[in-house]
């Protein structure tokens, strides 16, 4: 029986009535089934106030397919639900995470979610990655006057990034934001619609994570004028700009902290977690990242609530960023016995929301974001556990040295069914608008480079954007990645853009990402269709995404392999990483995926039942 | 390879140092490793404010056993880990539920809770039911007069029990406190020692979960003397006895709620949820038992807060209660967007830790209790989901109509492996502590009773018997289960004790009550001890408590099946719940279990390695 038999909802338009319902609001929700895989009823459990509830289905046929719908009040702000399939004596669950023969808890439920979506613009488009320092130059940059803590790195000079050399954080190689302005035209290449640059602010680190201040742009990146610039250039593109935020921890050189620090009786001291003795929480250990608390109201108001708050003024201008990463959303909030995460991001949602029309705020969170995103919380987060790492898994070169944040040994190498099972894992328990909200990074500037981690191998490397660009969620390309720079870490894949010998780009790839998310553009399955996995096997994972308006076949495979038969009619071929791929039309016993010999991904667009 | 040749850890003393640490605490967490399944290198992982950490472990080996030992730091009040097991090129989770090969999310990590444990009397006892109406009559009965709702019936009379029979909550048989009392006698030969009634307010219904007052015991249960009687009498004998509040409504003739009717400018209005159209929430639509509203501070006090709310009056002299069940814990506080749940929890156990030394609080919760159990709310549940419902699904006769709570079709009969995975996946998302001290059912006053669940088949019902007493949670028996008593849902299980039918009893079954309940009480691996499966198959399940007092292995079989081999050295006969069963000595190939021809559950004092 082939995949594409199985039972099946998911969150998209053809199985749920309304994405986006109001409290009170009833949706329809439909369950497909094959007659290859004949189910005799199928019931809706919903819980209500946690008190599982069932509601019957009505069943009709549209060729092999029969369509169960049934009514679900949308009663509580995240409303759970699955499915009960019956067939003889059997009894399955249907949930986020696929069918299960036996009874399990709810994480994995299949829910909707009574808060407004994200914005469109969010959810439908690409996102490109900037670290400012390491982009591009402008001329000014050349007569800036470096800071003390400032090692002076020429462009072509090799990154630090061992762990123990003292020179990562200070070298310093000098992009700005009019470097970012003049090379809009680049990202327009790649197919990216939104920028987002790592922070801004000035702090004493070529990251700037270690803000000194949140009220203006660093001189050395240009301040507030070129961050006006680019902004303004952005938005006549029709494009969108996010910022980046660290919400869970200043500098040590924080005009807050300092004051803190100076005066342990002053305004700023409960902005920190003091101790009597004046040690501080700070992030990781790291002193010179001290951790702000959230339970402080004046910090809150500082930091997230309200207009003035260092979140509120940046969406206005002359910055006007039309959103928000937020760094180590994960933790922000969080110590020891203090949680109060959900209020910050809640805060910093709705901060965002009487100010703009339409903001995204996306919280990075490298671990199990489950809980922080389906609700009011953020819209999303940097899906590095439900996407980077098994994606890692399944093509990385097994002697990369790549590793997932913290883990001890690199990323293990997977069989296709495992990156699968890790995909539906996820799915199910960030549920369907959260996955599809957040972002479907390779790599970022905090991890070795997707090139890396496939151990240079192009063709490997574009079956992953191949991934990347296809499965729910949103798109978001880190600098360089496009032209194949490589990075076996965070610090190493900090390279600088070598915008000077663009002879020696990786032009195959690059064009694979401007393919990839034109096709993403022009087909609403890529964007907003359902689902299905269609055929896995070790070496590839074809998936089919179905949308009213068409739908969409992906085949991707990290290394050759026999060709293989789906239930589908015919399709039309869109994309090939690699030479070759053709229009198929059915045989007798479906549709027949030719065999491959190496790496590549293809899209068809294809006729579902 | 056996299943004890997996690697294994859980919550209990041979693998976690401390099982009720304090903040702060550094635990010690190992992992047990086979030679039959290898294993290169083990890490233990942590979350620290939700960011992972890894931790090494070191290796010692005793015997054919490697012990990875690891520092855990208890960091957040709920403690999340899990371990990393290395092997070569591949990578497994150790999680709560089990081992998996691919990457997942947290819902089902390990985990140790910072806040004081349940008291051991609870978690150490078996606890039994009685629904005072149908338990046993004094003498004082025959000259109560009936209120004008009650329908008199005599003590042989049949329970009326169809949904839509108006008699149903009216048949008053008379049971009442002292006849509880005169009967403390036979819950001794059953070998409980935690009375745990159903509500004894007054209540226009035979089931009181229809409050009028929460002020006083129903006079016809004999009033508040009575209950001191009773009280008085468990506690001489060194037992505990539960009271049952509803914490999640009145009845609609409750004096808050006539009150709150009444007077719409009034002090009791706020208690419940009033529409301006004077329409009111209530319990699953039924109009006589109205919810109450715990975001009003006024009742919050009056029901769970404070030494005069009602949690906190009966904790005192003269009902002297040692602890709650609590009805409807599930929907308490939850009411479309409102969720306040955890607070109503954390006030209610507040309550009762404020005035007696050690108080136990379970949540009635038909469903998944998840995050309401292992931190600071109930100290557990009554675990339908991970206990009742998989045992019943094991062990059910196909014809029987038992069905689990608003699951429109019958529980399914499933084979041993689904039933484990289900049990795994439940002890994974409650967590070790909070499954040892949920309550193990059978049945409820709410269910069909297991009798007949099995068909009528009493071995069956052993068998089932023998799991409750034998796998991690409180066993509650339901009085008359003991005895043989039968009901195809929970208002027929109401059924009266039939004390002067005694010759009719099925004395073998409680017999078998009576031994499990005392084997229990004398081997410590019943009560805390590990949980390792040991050998699974369509109809056999057999498991290993271990403990450092001396381990027990159970070998439940709902029919008759071959012998198996297991890796243990020998094996002392504890309890056979049918004839036959003998010490048994391992061969060169291990301990051989004998075949059985028929359902039986046996126990055996066991050395480990």
């Amino acid at each position: 029986m082939s995949l594409l038999h199985l039972p099946h909802h998911d969150g998209s338009a053809l199985f749920v009535s309304d994405e986006a319902p109001t409290l009170g609001d009833t949706v329809v929700v439909r369950v497909r089934t094959s007659a290859s895989h004949p189910v005799d009823a199928v019931w809706l459990r919903t819980t209500y106030d946690a008190e599982p509830v069932y509601h019957p289905t009505t069943a009709s046929t549209e060729g092999g397919v029969v369509w169960w719908a049934a009514e679900l009040p949308v009663h509580n702000p995240v409303t759970h639900y699955r499915f009960l399939l019956v067939t003889g004596e059997e009894q399955e669950w249907l949930t986020g995470a696929g069918l299960v023969a036996h009874d399990v808890p709810d994480g994995a439920d299949f829910r909707l979610a009574a808060y407004p979506a994200a914005p469109d613009w969010g959810r439908d488009g690409v996102v490109y990655q900037v670290f400012p320092d390491r982009f591009a130059r402008s001329a000014a940059a050349d007569s800036r006057e470096l800071p003390d803590w400032a090692l002076a790195a020429a462009w072509d000079d090799e990154v630090a990034f061992e762990g123990t050399d003292p020179r990562t954080p200070m070298q310093l190689f000098g992009g700005d934001l009019d470097g970012i302005t003049e090379h809009l035209d680049h990202i327009e290449r790649v197919g990216a619609d939104i920028l987002y640059t790592t922070p801004v602010f000035p702090g004493e680190s070529n990251h700037r994570y270690n803000a000194t201040t949140f009220t203006e742009v660093d001189p050395l990146l240009g301040g507030d004028a070129a961050y006006d610039r680019l902004s303004t250039a952005v938005h006549q593109r029709g494009w969108r700009i996010l910022g980046d935020l660290t919400t869970n921890h200043t500098g040590d050189t924080h005009e807050w902290f300092l004051s803190a620090s100076d005066d342990p009786t002053g305004p700023h001291r409960t902005y920190y977690y003091f101790d009597d003795d004046g040690t501080y929480a700070c992030w990781m250990g790291h002193g010179t990242l001290p951790k702000v608390n959230h339970t402080d109201p004046d910090l809150r108001a500082a930091m997230v609530e309200g207009p003035d708050s260092v979140v509120g003024r940046w969406l206005r201008k002359p910055f006007d960023v039309d959103g928000w990463r937020i760094d180590v959303a994960n933790m922000t909030g969080r110590l020891g016995p203090i949680d109060v995460a959900h209020d910050v991001a809640r805060a910093t949602r709705a901060t965002a929301a009487a100010l703009r029309e339409d903001p995204w705020v996306i919280g990075e969170h490298n671990h199990d974001a489950t809980g922080d995103v389906d609700g009011d919380g953020w819209h999303g987060t940097m899906n590095y556990s439900g996407f980077s790492w098994p994606v890692w898994s399944w093509v990385r070169d097994p002697a990369s040295p790549a590793r997932a944040f913290g883990r001890p040994v690199p990323v293990p190498r997977r069989g296709g069914q495992a990156v699968v099972d890790t995909f539906r894992a996820w799915q199910g328990t960030l549920g369907w608008r959260a996955s599809a909200n957040s972002w479907n990074i390779l790599d970022s500037h905090d991890s070795a480079r997707i090139r890396t981690v496939v151990g240079g191998d192009a063709a490997v490397h574009r079956v992953a954007v191949g991934l990347q660009f296809t499965l729910p969620g949103v798109p978001m390309v880190f600098a360089g990645d496009e032209i194949g720079l490589e990075g076996v870490n965070g610090e190493d894949a900090r390279r600088t853009m070598p915008w000077h010998l663009s002879d020696e780009w990786d032009t195959t790839t690059m064009t694979a990402y401007a393919d990839l998310a034109r096709l993403r553009r022009s087909h609403p399955a890529l964007r907003r269709g359902g689902l299905r996995w269609a055929h896995v096997d070790d070496d590839t994972i074809a998936h089919l995404r179905e949308h009213p308006e068409g739908s969409v076949l992906v085949v991707a495979r990290r290394a050759g392999g026999a060709a293989f038969t789906l239930p589908l009619a015919g399709a039309t071929h869109l994309f090939g990483s690699e030479p070759g791929g053709a229009d198929l039309v059915a045989g007798p016993d479906g549709l027949e995926v030719p065999a491959s010999d190496g790496p590549r991904v293809d899209l068809w667009s294809v006729t579902t039942e």
